[in-house]
């Protein structure tokens, strides 16, 4: 499969964003995270894993995209599709970059949106913010949710990443009985997964997480103990695995040994609540359309907050299956469909499932769980 | 090597905290990423790749941090020393934790410091930081630097850590002759030796960089391309990779074949700029004293704009090697030395090794490079 995106996606996304701008009356947009970079120029780095640097991109009302950013990306950036490519020599403690994105943004001319809603940060520091916002002489404001709506709608080319990386994870699950089993310690099959990951294809593993116990897991975020698997406990691996910049977000469990009635049947009941999200998941149902389809079969999730959420370039990103999200569901939006199931007080079965929103209804991206493996 | 810190180790850094505090006026902190929030509780978890919901912790003028968390991460919150944790079923569009924070500084007292300096950021949507400053009815400002200046100098438990990552990362780069060598594409490289990162032990790979080529590689932040490695190059690989939260960062070079006389007395000179590196790192020392001693020796590096920086909790953290950067040296800092040369204009060689500065001299975390290896 093809890495990256021809330039026509980019200026796609770019005409798309310059559309909504119009509308909101902006000047431009300012842009600090990695995957608001890289949804305008294809910039693809785990560079960003180091907090040392702030990145700018700035998308004005007309023309391309202007990339305010330190030197140590030149070379990087000169690959993608964008040719206005500004540099400094990062870190700098007095001027790291602040007088050149204010330069660049007084020239563009404002007001500048921001992204300022739900699930954004601003990545530069609010000093450096402060500063820049007096010496650019424009407008500041929020970006009215542009980028955030653009990103939501995934491409077919984007859509065909996501599959891929979610074809990847199947083959890992699938070979999950390879290195898991009674005493096998859970912090070594957290080790071993995200190998089996690798050696499928993704190209790297962000996320895992995952829990073990008789009657299922205390919450689904902690990191692996090393205490060894017991025989009845269900096994639970959720990942959050990348090819090309793109997650795929969905778990699998497996039964260590035999397990109890409970767990079986609790089982089942997440496989047919992931059904009747799947199927409540048209499009124009809202999100708390499908988290209603999936609530009236496992209940409302509680301690997880949500049954499901929007998924890309980030392991999360976007709508939420809770009872308060009235997005609207339209076609090329990716979601995981989650639920959950409390099985004892504190103890937690969790099931989840990659889709895609189609015009005559969703499509599977993650191959479909079926019976609960025994390992 | 066991896992987490005895709670003394928390209490000694909210002493220190709070010592500076008072010497700053600060009523509370309010800290929202991953390192931070951490370095305070413990709180250790991969979930934070999701950016759906905000971390809250306050640090108050007296008495024990506070939480103000999503509900998802109560219980593992509840496993760590902190027992005032406030929660809320996020993400909630309407009220996304922004009351109960807001009420809980109000509760505390002002004026709040926020991390506002070199490498912070706010985890947290701009709208709501406003609107929650607005409830709370406190003053807030930056935090003068104290959390960077605490987590800059590591306690002994810390630098353990760092040296276990240090030797799980040695014992894979000792093993890349198994998995490179003419022909071999690059990206299977990447693949192959996060593989042995977690088979010699560690528990994620966040971070992998590298490159190759016949003079060295142009930049040291791509993704690794398909392209095979062909006789004659020069592959460097970079890791990031973590133990119990805590990073290695250093490279290796190694010679496919046979490499051009150029390449081998350019890693002389790198190897030769670390241990100058390593002499000038005395406690008292600037870190533009440790950048000029290698600087002497092969340059300023200007297309990564330092040759070293700190790390620990973070892949990169507090100073930086160049010749702005004014840091005095303390016994239990952690710096990576990363000399660079360009053998050919935008063709360079990177080497990188990482040290704890001692009271008597530095001390190696990594096994110390020795001649260049060939696979």
């Amino acid at each position: 499969m093809r890495r990256g995106f021809d330039t026509d996606e980019y200026k796609a996304r770019l005409t798309r964003a310059q559309t909504a701008m119009a509308e909101a009356g902006l000047g431009a947009l300012l842009l600090t995270t990695e995957p608001e970079v890289r949804y305008f120029t294809g910039f693809l780095t785990r560079f960003w894993e180091s907090p040392s640097r702030p990145w700018y991109l700035v998308v004005p009302a007309s023309g391309d995209p202007i990339a305010v950013i330190p030197s140590i990306g030149a070379a990087l950036m000169g690959q993608t599709w964008i040719s206005d490519i500004r540099t400094w020599a990062a870190p700098n403690p007095t001027d790291d970059g602040v007088t050149l994105l204010a330069d660049t943004l007084r020239q563009i001319g404002g007001p500048v949106g921001v992204p300022s809603g739900a699930e954004t940060v601003l990545r530069m520091p609010l000093a450096d913010f402060d500063r820049m916002k007096t010496l650019a002489e424009v407008g500041f404001c929020g970006d009215a949710g542009i980028v955030a709506a653009l990103r939501a709608v995934k491409s077919e080319a984007e859509i065909a990443k996501i599959r891929h990386i979610c074809g990847i994870s199947g083959r890992a699950f699938a070979r999950v009985p390879e290195i898991a089993g009674v005493g096998v310690p859970l912090s070594r099959v957290f080790r071993d997964f995200q190998r089996l990951l690798l050696e499928e294809g993704a190209d790297w593993v962000p996320y895992l997480a995952g829990g073990a116990g008789p009657f299922g897991y205390e919450d689904v975020i902690s990191p692996a103990r090393d205490a060894p698997l017991r025989a009845g406990d269900m096994l639970m691996l959720d990942t959050g695995a990348v090819w090309d910049g793109y997650f795929c977000d969905f778990d699998r469990n497996f039964a260590i040994g035999p397990v109890n009635d409970a767990c079986v049947e609790a089982h089942e009941r997440l496989l047919e609540a992931a059904n009747a999200g799947l199927k409540a998941a048209q499009p124009g149902a809202l999100a708390c359309d499908v988290f209603a389809a999936m609530a009236a079969l496992v209940g409302a999730g509680e301690t997880a907050g949500r049954l499901g959420h929007g998924l890309g370039m980030q392991l999360t990103e976007g709508l939420s299956l809770t009872k308060h999200d009235q997005t609207i569901l339209r076609p090329g939006m990716v979601i995981t469909l989650e639920p959950g199931l409390e099985l004892r007080p504190g103890q937690w079965l969790v099931h989840e499932e990659n889709i895609v929103i189609r015009e005559g209804g969703a499509e599977k991206l993650s191959d479909w769980a079926q019976k609960l493996p025994q390992v």
